[in-house]
Parts: C-alpha cells; sequence; structure tokens
C-alpha cells in the first residue's frame, strides 16, 4: 500500500519495509538554476504537525527565523489514501493555495504523478505548482539558500566545519532510528522487524553514550542532526513505542536520550512546534492496517516534557554566535501542552 | 468473534467488550453433591501458561500444594478460533487425557457446547469429560474443598476473617483492572476505551495508595486477592501497555505496583508460574483483529524482575502461620527468565 505520507511500502507479507527515497529534486537557490530562486514571499511550506519529516521543516524554518519569506500550509492530522488534506482551514480550502487537497498542487505540475502525496512540501504560490518534496534538501537549502532572509542571530545549522561528520551521524541516525521506527512498525515478518529493533535500539544505545558528556550532537552548538534527532524522538513514547512495536524501553527509560530531548523541547523552535494530540491521531489512525480499530491511546502522561533536564553543565552554546529565535508567532502557535 | 480463550465479544464496532461470565458451574466438592467428590488422581486441571484467569489456578494449586492430587496439563500459547490445543505436549497430545484439543472434553459432555472453549478447566479423568471452567470459583474451592489433600503449610489464601473484605477488594479488582484491561483492548469505540481506561488507571492509583504501607492486599498475608490482582500485573507491560493501550504508564513507572508485583514475583509460587515468551506469543498472535501483522514485540527488557522490591520493612507474613511451597518440580517448571 502507498500512502499518501510516505511514498513507501507498508505492511507486505515476507517483506521488509522499504521507503521510496525518489523525491522531486528541483531545488530553490540563489541562483535559480533549477527555475526556483529564492524570493521572499514566494513559496509556501506544506507541512503536517503529525509527521516528523515535516516537522523538521518546521523546526528549521523558525530557528532560522524564515516566517515572513516562507508561509506556511498545514495539513490536519488524517488523511485517506490519496492525500493530505487543509481540513484545519476555514472551509477546508488552504487560504493561500486554495485548494483542499495537497496533491491538487502535485498535479499541477506532474498531472500523471504516481509516486506518494507527501509533506513536507514547497508550492510556487503563482503558479500553484509543488516545487519538491525533498526533505532532506529543503532544510538544508533552507540553511543554505535562504541566508539572504535568516533573521538577525540565525544559528547555523550546517556549519562548514562539521559538515562531514553532520553527514555521517545523520546518516546513522537515518537508517536505524528516523526510518529504523518505521521498518520496525510496518515489518512484514517477525524477522525483518527483529533486526531493525536491534538496530534501532543499538543505535540508541550509541547515541545515549555519545550524548552523556556532550549537549548536542555533533560540536557544541545545535545543528541539523540534532533537528532530525528530535523529531523521531519527541515521536517515541506517544506513538513508535506502542503503535510500532519499538518498546525495549520508553524514551523516558533512557535517562541520557530523555534529558537530551527533554532539552531540546524547552529550546524555542522545537516544543512549539508539537502537537501531540495531532501526532497521535496520525499514526493510529491513518495506519489502520496495523490499527484496525483505529482507537487512539489516552497515554502516555506528557506532564513531565518541561521537567528539568539539567543538562546545561554540560556546556555548549545552543545557537553559537546566535540567539534563540523570538517567541512563535500567535497564527502558528501550537495549543499548550497542559 | 468468539475466541477460544474467553467466552466474550471482542471488538465489535459501536460496542463495549463484555465478557459472557456464564461459565459451567459443576463444583467439586467434599461431599460431591455436583456429582464430583473430592478425590486425588481423579481430576486434571487444563491451563495455559499464557492465560491470566489460568493462571491463578496454577499459583493457587502451588500455593496450596495439590500437585499430587490434581495433575496440570499445559495448552499452548497460540490457538485458532476453536480451541486451546496440546501442542506443546509430544504428538500434539495430552498424555493424561489423550486428546489434541480441549474443546473434545467439553464435548465429552456437551456434544452441542456452544459457548467459548476456555481455560482453565478441569476433566475428570475416567470420563474425559469437562467438570468445570468457572475460574472464580475454582480456585476457591481449591482453598476450601480440597484441604484434605492442602500440603503441610499450605497458607490460608481466603481467611474466614477477611472475607467479606476479600469479596469486595476482588470484586473491583476484577471489573477495573483483570477484567478492565481487556475492556480498554477490545473496545469498540473510542468513548468505551478511554472510559475503561480512566477506570483501570484511577482503580490502580487507589490500590498504590491502598499498597503503600501494607504489603499486601487484604490482612498481612498473601491471600487470593493477591494472586488475582498479580496474574494481570505481571502481563501489564508485556502486553496491556502497548497491545491493549493502557498506557498512561507503565508498571515500571507505578512504584508501589511496580515493587508489590517484584515481591510476589519472587515469592515461590508465583514467578515460577510465569512464562513471558509464551505470554506474548498468545496475546499478540492470536488477537489479530487488533494485530493483524501477528508480528510480537521483542521488548520489554524484563532484566528488572529479579531486582530488590524493599517490601520486606512493610512486615506482613507472607505464608501467614504457613510455610512457601517448595522449589517448583522439574516437569512444571518454566524456562528461566534470564
Amino acid at each position: 500500500m502507498e500512502t499518501a505520507e510516505n511514498p513507501g511500502t507498508y505492511v507486505k507479507d515476507g517483506q521488509e519495509f522499504s521507503r521510496d527515497m525518489r523525491y522531486i529534486p528541483s531545488r530553490i537557490t540563489k541562483d535559480g538554476r533549477d527555475g526556483y530562486p529564492v524570493e521572499a514571499g514566494r513559496y509556501r511550506l506544506v507541512a503536517a504537525r503529525a509527521c516528523p519529516w515535516a516537522n523538521r521543516a518546521v523546526i528549521v524554518r523558525r530557528l532560522l527565523g524564515l516566517e515572513d519569506a516562507i508561509s506556511l500550509g498545514l495539513c490536519g492530522p488524517t488523511h485517506d489514501a490519496r492525500s493530505w488534506t487543509f481540513d484545519l482551514d476555514p472551509g477546508g480550502v488552504d487560504p493561500v493555495l486554495g485548494i483542499e487537497r495537497i496533491q491538487d498542487a502535485y498535479f499541477a505540475r506532474f498531472p500523471d504523478y504516481e509516486r506518494g502525496i507527501t509533506v513536507p512540501v514547497i508550492v510556487d504560490v503563482p503558479t500553484g505548482q509543488v516545487v519538491t518534496n525533498d526533505f532532506p534538501t529543503m532544510t538544508l537549502d533552507f540553511s543554505s539558500e535562504w541566508t539572504e532572509h535568516h533573521r538577525d542571530g540565525a544559528p547555523d545549522l550546517y556549519p562548514d566545519a562539521h559538515k562531514d561528520e553532520l553527514d555521517e551521524v545523520m546518516d546513522l541516525v537515518f537508517r536505524d532510528v528516523n526510518n529504523g521506527v518505521y521498518r520496525c512498525g510496518f515489518a512484514g515478518t517477525q524477522e525483518s522487524y527483529e533486526k531493525a529493533y536491534d538496530r534501532l535500539f543499538a543505535r540508541l544505545d550509541w547515541l545515549s553514550e555519545r550524548l552523556t558528556n556532550q549537549r548536542y550532537l555533533v560540536g557544541d552548538t545545535i545543528t541539523e542532526a540534532d533537528v532530525r534527532l528530535f523529531t523521531t524522538l519527541v515521536r517515541f513514547d506517544a506513538v513508535y513505542h506502542g503503535h510500532f512495536k519499538c518498546n525495549r524501553n520508553k524514551l523516558t527509560e533512557m535517562p541520557v536520550l530523555w534529558a537530551y530531548t527533554r532539552d531540546l523541547f524547552q529550546t524555542p523552535g522545537f516544543g512549539d512546534t508539537i502537537d501531540f494530540d495531532q501526532i497521535k491521531d496520525h499514526y493510529y489512525i491513518v495506519h489502520s492496517e496495523i490499527n484496525p480499530t483505529q482507537i487512539v491511546p489516552k497515554g502516555p502522561d506528557l506532564t513531565n516534557w518541561l521537567s528539568a533536564h539539567n543538562r546545561e553543565h554540560l556546556g555548549g552554546r545552543p545557537f553559537g554566535d546566535g540567539t534563540p529565535p523570538p517567541p512563535v508567532r500567535a497564527s502558528e502557535a501550537v495549543p499548550a501542552l497542559m
């Protein structure tokens, strides 16, 4: 089955979960070589609070202060097999794009588009056409191509000095953690599930070790690697632990990673993008092939996300030579956690 | 759907889970008034390690030392819609009853038996006919009717002095906890699930409070009420937390109940009856209507069941004026936990 979230294969008996990584490769660049030059107000990022891949783009946009340069459209947490929809907007229509389903932007550019209708996606507002849904490149381009529109004090999320190490860590985290939880949840055999589970928890142990004495994943500041790890860890207990059977233990039972995730959660730009209700609704309602009742768990208890993490003593400079982003603007605020 | 484990209704859209409590009411008594007098060697208890209701009977039989008086047959963890089977035995046949499926004993007495084929069940060996599957009465009768065959030092699990309080506590625990977890897992609507969840955790909080300053549920010794609560709590993190969405928190996150359950687990007669592998296999494989992939989670980590519980300081006399049972006999031993 192909879903709207990920153009991948879900449960198929006897198979491993395999994510189709062929995304639309057009890039928005300073030089506009793909036909899409950087231009404030021209593009709209369409995301969903539920989706971890879209969450990355929402966080990076906010950390860099690109809110005025790139507007944000949000799809609701549930969708059918065809497309994410703008069911949260008045009349079910995105107020800028004027469409009900994000697939309309895909088809506007590629009438016969056959792969998954995914978020995050950037739409060229004047034409209503999708530009790209290539999420790994999208956030890096926010950092490198949109510099002219960054806020004062924007952090360097992909610093030259650490590029090799960042790429290496992000690759391991992608394979074993970001995508690893899906490989657990959508495994078609007991064997492929157990293989994914072992790799996931081995990597989480490795990350715990790495983060015991350093506050962030690479260097001493927040980077793209932290954003990418965060969006999976923040969903761990609410969804992956039960729904995807990633249940050796909860995040709250891994002290280093739990403190690390809380530290980021409490950092402006991270926790203020998280809507646990939408996250739970999405996974438990959309994945009826693994949760046929579509009943959404009431737990876990989330009152502990704002408890002290005590990681300041590890040093580090969260925003390097920059500053934290200002409070989230009212129009983009998520209902309070508690 | 009616299953072999419980003659109840599983998920039905728009309905609450409701357990059919009409069991075969024949009793084995000292006076034999139902045609089944107490008689050592005549009856066979058929259980399954996986099933919490059967687990009660296995524990009580062992605490009271009835192993020589009542033999034990064990069905495997998985079964089809018709019946639990003796698939763990050589040739798939119970060595005493000579049958492959426990339903054969039901049909031997009631050829048109229409309700669920459940364990625990007691079979009259000479006729091969089921006597009773009325699990709440079964264990109380082990205590009150089989006294002549109790071991020296057998505890009084249903003491006269506390009968009223025991009945009251066991009733609350049955409704909200023992059966409550099933009401969560097999709820047909979000509303009925949330109602069951709220009742379950309210009762667990009540139990935590009650057990904060007393070692056992009623009086100062182990009673039938502890046996009944134990068989649900011991399965909580392995099954109910994820599979049944009882996920406000894990048992390991409720310090009083976690220590209480570990205390019992480490008491002879309790932990030595527990087979976590069979428990997980049963729920995750049999309940394909809520776990269609039938993949069995690898977690949770179970290495902590033998850690110190520190509840001795609460006082209490586990076996009252009696003594702990001797080590489990080799023929009934469960593979070691670790």
